[in-house]
């Protein structure tokens, strides 16, 4: 298996964005430096997006459509959901000003929502197109892109190692991002996924160690997804894999998250927020307008 | 990516046994002639096995030499214990003489770890060398393998869903292998991986849900691990990746597992057995000595 980008100018040009993000975030994940990165490198994304064709895909999910981006050899991207879709750099740029001013009320969730969607689903079909077999980039690009959007709004980078001092034990509890507001502040427990199936059972299981070894209520588990969308690649057909039941059994069992967000939120997600005892999943643009509301309630 | 094996007398027979054992064990797990395809797999991949070369590989771990199958590529297989690989057809013969029988007391528990180690590593390594990329084969006959093994130990098939009648929720709950020994006797829970690595926090979570859902002490949480060696194809060293700090956090603030069986037990893990609380990890063997004394206490 090759990971190498074929050689062509704007795909080199991507991957050169990308090691650039990768070295600039792993000294400073919320500088301005690295969204203008991130920024440049999703124009690049949609000038190659652009040259491919798009082909419609079928799929039973009541009130979305889906395409996937097709190249010359007949392979197809991963899905694409058509309403989220909007690649549009001036909405980038105003979603972007408006975080570092930190003066997000005349935005809407929705529309944050489709620019991160649109940013990452374009460098995801990039690589799904370019790349053989490579799951591991579009996943870390991912962490990425909503480690900085969540590190700007709060103003403080993560950590990914706790201090574990419990009487006779000591060591360091590697983490997912967590956000430290400083004293008397919740922090914030943030795992990443490009998408969830069976493997989501972790990001309970982490947050009930961080309830254990620190206590109950320090810590926000707020991750975020994707999307939990699969399309065959011979039958050109979406679908979506959802477990709710077992989503109420690990909320009531294991431990409890405050919020679940997602870029595409599947249905059968979204309706967890209106059963009892409710899991809040919402669109990830919510994000950037509930964060103080989220920190006291 | 082709999974399909290559065009060879003894590796068409493995690939027909290993379909057959699929197929049978779909229909009941613990038949006697699911244990004879087992046997006569075993065989063919003890002829196989003995056409390669076998070359040493450097450790760093204590009291450990491992070597790997290398074919006429160069290519090698995942790491093999020395101690532990003992192909033994009539060992073999011995130990399933002995479980039909339930006579096992004059077997030791490394005989049995022995027995079962040098089948379960000589299948994986003839797929590693004989199939680009398949991680996917090796760890289903290792469910098949051990999960034969325990339902025959117990006399009980295992299911793999259990119903949820939970007040207003009902459905039911996909799981690893569940034994049901019957009213007022323990019923077992067991996971089955050829490695666990970060993703073994899933086992502790789940026993958490069959706690919450079911009720604490009412399923052995007793996982069967093969292996947590690493080796690099380049450098030919063999590693063991271990997090007991980890382990002991999910044990106190997760659940509490009965037993962690391995093959090739890392000393790491081992270790924990002396810590307090105590994790009991043991070799595998032990299993067929002790599960009789493990339902009771």
């Amino acid at each position: 298996m090759s990971n190498r980008l074929l050689v062509a100018k704007p795909r080199d040009r991507i991957e050169d964005l990308y090691r650039q993000i990768q070295k600039a975030q792993a000294t400073d994940l919320k500088a301005l430096g690295v969204g203008e990165l991130l920024g440049e490198l999703y124009a690049e994304c949609i000038a190659v997006t652009g040259g491919y064709r798009r082909v419609p895909l079928a799929t039973a999910i009541p009130g979305k459509t889906y395409f996937a981006f097709e190249n010359r050899t007949g392979k197809i991207s991963r899905a694409v959901n058509s309403d989220l879709y909007k690649p549009d750099l001036e909405a980038w740029d105003r979603f972007f000003t408006a975080l570092r001013a930190q003066e997000l009320s005349d935005l809407t969730d929705s529309s944050i929502t489709q620019v991160v969607y649109s940013a990452a689903i374009s460098f995801c079909a990039v690589i799904d197109l370019t790349r053989q077999g490579d799951q591991k980039t579009p996943g870390t690009y991912f962490e990425y892109l909503i480690g900085h959007l969540f590190a700007s709004r709060l103003g403080v980078n993560p950590s990914t190692r706790l201090p574990i001092l419990n009487l006779d034990m000591s060591g360091n509890l590697p983490t997912d991002y967590i956000f430290d507001l400083g004293a008397n502040r919740p922090k914030y427990h943030l795992p990443i996924k490009t998408s969830t199936r069976e493997r989501v059972i972790q990001v309970w299981a982490h947050q009930r160690v961080l309830d254990g070894v620190y206590g109950t209520g320090r810590f926000l588990g707020t991750p975020v997804v994707m999307a939990e969308t699969k399309n065959a690649q011979r039958t050109r057909t979406v679908t979506e894999i959802c477990l709710p039941l077992q989503w109420r059994l690990y909320q009531m069992h294991i431990s409890q998250l405050k919020r679940v967000y997602y870029l595409d939120i599947p249905a059968a997600y979204a309706a967890l927020t209106n059963e009892f005892p409710p899991i809040h999943v919402r669109p990830f643009g919510l994000f950037f307008l509930e964060a103080e509301e989220l920190a006291k309630t």
